[in-house]
């Protein structure tokens, strides 16, 4: 087995233009990021780095990263930014660092005990930079197309090369794209969908005991040097089997899909695309999303929803068209990403 | 392999009685836990299943759980309480059901943006739960105390037949440790440590590309039917290093430790006890706290700080006396459970 661990997530230049674009035009002078959990990968997009209690403030000119001394040798190793020791009154540390004016943080991110400790204790003045974030994280790098487009390699090859039928059960299955991912040096960027017959009629379906039959659809993607991919596939045993003809109908849209993107400017118009081809292919109106972004997290910014206005310029996207049945469910899910201009299959 | 999975987290008798432990002289008349991220181990353990985009409302007479129309189907199946769908009005359904009273939750697992939205969308009268769900959870019931003890068991069974030179590195042994719980069909409970030589002296050090050298620090549990794990031990492949010495003395601190617990009543007991220890057995004060409470979450109440009121009466225990140099760090962590008024180790 070869592991590939980059401690270090980016290099300095890369993390400057993140910075630079997340105060360019923002209604804040200091932003907060924490590592760890929900919030861990904002704090490492932004810190380039991944080390755990540390918290990231960042301003126009500057950054620091706030640590306790458990983990300030590994932080002064992994980071690039100054690292200095949260002491005895972290919440003081914290409003010294952000200075006066308007706190930028992600409301999505950031547990309810953290808002109210930053707003009761340090006093901030916090305001909901989650919009800018999400869109500076929408547009993805070169390096990040590349590692994007790395895990997405390693995912497909191993859904190619899979006889899900070497499994007797759901959930074993669901093991064995675990092991197969780690042989490949990755984890699994989500806990697999493995869905056998009538359970494929249930989107985000828990693999069970229930035995393999001839048709199974598989949801999984690993996760490579930090970045997810996203796909779908169906498998089917034999030909000429009811499931076959709607899972055809799914990658004709999601063909369609991709002819037409660089019609699209935001989430809406691919929404609203999706609507449209589902119909003129015969299928029956989404009941998720027809997509979503695809980086560090699995699901991330753009959004597809109805109003979104999400922006694609720089985006990765897993495009996901599917129909759900009483007897039965199909998905086809693929990746793309926007890179000068034009839209490239991962 | 065999995988257990076990969809129905827990009966419906044993979700009646945490129900009436949460209510019992609590200052909240409804409480509400949703599901998925760092808030799902609280709805798991209220709602005895595991739904994704789901909301569980508690109150001290009944119980709903809210989802959508996609997981719905699946949740009826799952979940012992009544299945709601959230509608068009997700804030309304809930304010509805919660009434007209103060409503619990837990801020540190809520994220900040759902606690904006129930404050002023759905309009809820929050009251931090945490303190009392944590109480609640913190004692474990006997099936609970079963599922723990067998995780325990695995990880154990795992640490005890390692050959951590089988790997050439960190990562490597890392990997193999997640091989080896997908192996007895369990997840790893946490991103296992493996810290060789001078990467042992940073508790929290994230295993990379160092070779294994003569010393090995390994920190693994697993998650085995929900509930989790903890261990570390440490690995030296010749006798008489400096290493081994300074081990013993974590080894003796644990064992006279188990020995004083039963005169233990809180959190503040514990870290007393262990600082006192540390001294006696010649070790430095320790940087990180002697332990914690292990559950659904690898670290749950009951917390060991120096004012922790936390009971340990029904806990389930993590107790990892360290000591860290410059040269390298060490470890010994084991499990004991409070059952009937005794301790007993895992």
């Amino acid at each position: 087995m070869f592991i590939k661990v980059g401690r270090k997530i980016a290099r300095m230049g890369e993390l400057l233009e993140r910075r630079r674009r997340l105060f360019k035009g923002a209604a804040f002078s200091s932003a907060l990021f924490f590592s760890g959990g929900s919030e861990g990968a904002g704090f490492s997009y932004f810190a380039g780095c991944d080390v755990d209690g540390a918290c990231l403030v960042l301003k126009k000119g500057r950054g620091e990263l706030f640590t306790h001394e458990m983990n300030y040798a590994e932080a002064k190793e992994d980071c690039p930014y100054p690292v200095r020791l949260f002491g005895k009154n972290p919440w003081k540390a914290l409003k010294k660092a952000c200075g006066g004016g308007k706190v930028g943080f992600s409301p999505s991110s950031m547990s309810a005990a953290r808002y109210l400790a930053l707003k009761k204790k340090a006093k901030l003045r916090l305001v909901d930079a989650g919009e800018k974030i999400a869109k500076v994280r929408g547009s993805k790098s070169g390096s990040e197309m590349q590692k994007i487009a790395s895990s997405a390699r390693v995912a497909k090859k191993i859904l190619a090369g899979l006889d899900p039928w070497k499994s007797r059960t759901e959930a074993e299955l669901a093991s064995r794209l675990k092991m197969l991912s780690l042989r490949e040096g990755c984890e699994t960027a989500f806990e697999p969908i493995v869905a056998t017959g009538k359970n494929s009629s249930r989107p985000h379906h828990k693999p069970g005991r229930t035995r393999l039959g001839d048709f199974v659809l598989v949801d999984f993607g690993v996760k490579k040097e930090g970045y997810c991919s996203d796909f779908t596939r169906c498998y089917l045993r034999r030909k000429g089997m009811e499931e076959e003809k709607e899972y055809e109908k799914c990658r004709s849209v999601y063909r369609d899909l991709l002819r037409a993107l660089p019609d699209c400017k935001n989430g809406r118009d691919v929404c609203a695309l999706s609507e449209k081809l589902m119909k003129k292919h015969g299928l029956p109106a989404l009941i998720h999303a027809i997509g979503h972004g695809v980086g560090m997290e699995v699901h991330e910014p753009p959004h597809f929803g109805k109003k979104s206005r999400d922006s694609l310029s720089g985006a990765v996207l897993a495009i996901e068209p599917a129909a759900y049945f009483k007897r039965f469910g199909v998905r086809y899910e693929g990746m793309v990403a926007h890179r000068n201009g034009k839209w490239k299959s991962l």
